[in-house]
């Protein structure tokens, strides 16, 4: 089974890197991270560089393939070396699976047209430009597309995408291993609970509070 | 404000990906990964690259101090190049904070004796060791000391730090920002709450489940 992780340049690291947590850890998983080119990318802030070590062309038929958002996806709209990849091992591909504003590329790729999915909850709207129905909820599945909300909400959807693959126990089991039993210190986490104004805020000038 | 991200191999990738994604966003953060050498370092499950932009050597003074936990771990409790590292920006740092088995390394450089900390729950008895008080909540705070549980016990972590640091408003608003509204499928992410035979995998073969 072969997990591919795709970056671009900008790309959120918690996107990523919450589901990596999970999913690389299923047994028979060989994981890997892959992008346009082998070699480091910058993460949205710019501070963190992973390492690609794969091209896409090189990954040709991963089971899972999982997308990150970030502020990088809204240059990639139209950027066929990436929504032609995603298209081609969609053919194939068990599961495809999005984080934030990573659902938006798969819908530019034309893969949720008519499909319920979600994304960051400020860029609900656009999904619906690609054709998809935006739903808001925390993991969206459709079939053998499963979409997460803003950054965080990965890795409630590699926990339930490993409790379909593996069980419910073995989802457990990583949910104990990665001490998941979240306690935040706010309940500002969705639009429904934050103050008002914060949410304007975000909506209108995200880049005030979340820089890149 | 210089933040300072300390990697190791064989670091478990969330412990450091987590507090990253709402620390780096503090406003006049400046935040810098880190390692005994620069270059890609590796995380626990082989499958990340992140890359070290700095050498210790290089980062003398930060206010910040970012440890995160790993497998990797174990083989530095007596690593001089990384212990003395961190004696010796504790003279100056505002806060020394950790996640997972991170604060081992903390409590192994000497700077917990006496203190109450916290770590992934199957390590709690290793702090004690050390000379620190192991208190098993998920964020211990005493004075500039920070320790979070595991692994993803960071983003509770830094989200509490983001609220000292720069007020409860703007935490909430990163929260809003990575949309942290936990939902996670399962119940099973403490030892209080998991069924007793994961604990006791867990704490008997974690490789088992987590590989590594």
């Amino acid at each position: 089974m072969q997990i591919a992780i795709v970056l671009y340049d900008r790309f959120t690291a918690l996107d990523a890197v919450g589901p990596y947590e999970l999913l690389s850890r299923l047994p028979g998983a060989e994981t890997v991270v892959c992008a346009e080119e082998r070699g480091p990318v910058r993460s949205d802030t710019g501070v963190l560089g992973v390492t690609a070590d794969a091209s896409l062309e090189e990954v040709r038929a991963p089971d899972i393939v999982l997308v990150p958002g970030g502020p990088g996806q809204g240059l990639l709209m139209e950027h066929e070396p990436l929504l032609g990849w995603l298209r081609a091992v969609d053919a194939t591909a068990t599961w495809m699976a999005t984080v934030c504003t990573g659902s938006l590329l798969l819908a530019a790729a034309g893969l949720l047209k008519g499909r319920p999915a979600t994304t960051h909850w400020a860029a609900m709207e656009a999904l619906s430009a690609y054709g998809a129905v935006p739903t808001p909820e925390r993991v969206v599945r459709d079939g053998k597309y499963v979409t997460a909300a803003g950054v965080s909400a990965g890795i409630d959807m590699a926990l339930e995408l490993c409790g379909r693959i593996e069980g419910d126990e073995f989802a457990q089991a990583l949910q104990l291993g990665i001490e998941y039993d979240p306690q935040p210190p706010y309940s500002a986490g969705s639009p429904a609970t934050a103050p008002e104004h914060l949410v304007r805020t975000l909506r209108e000038s995200p880049e005030k509070i979340l820089g890149g």
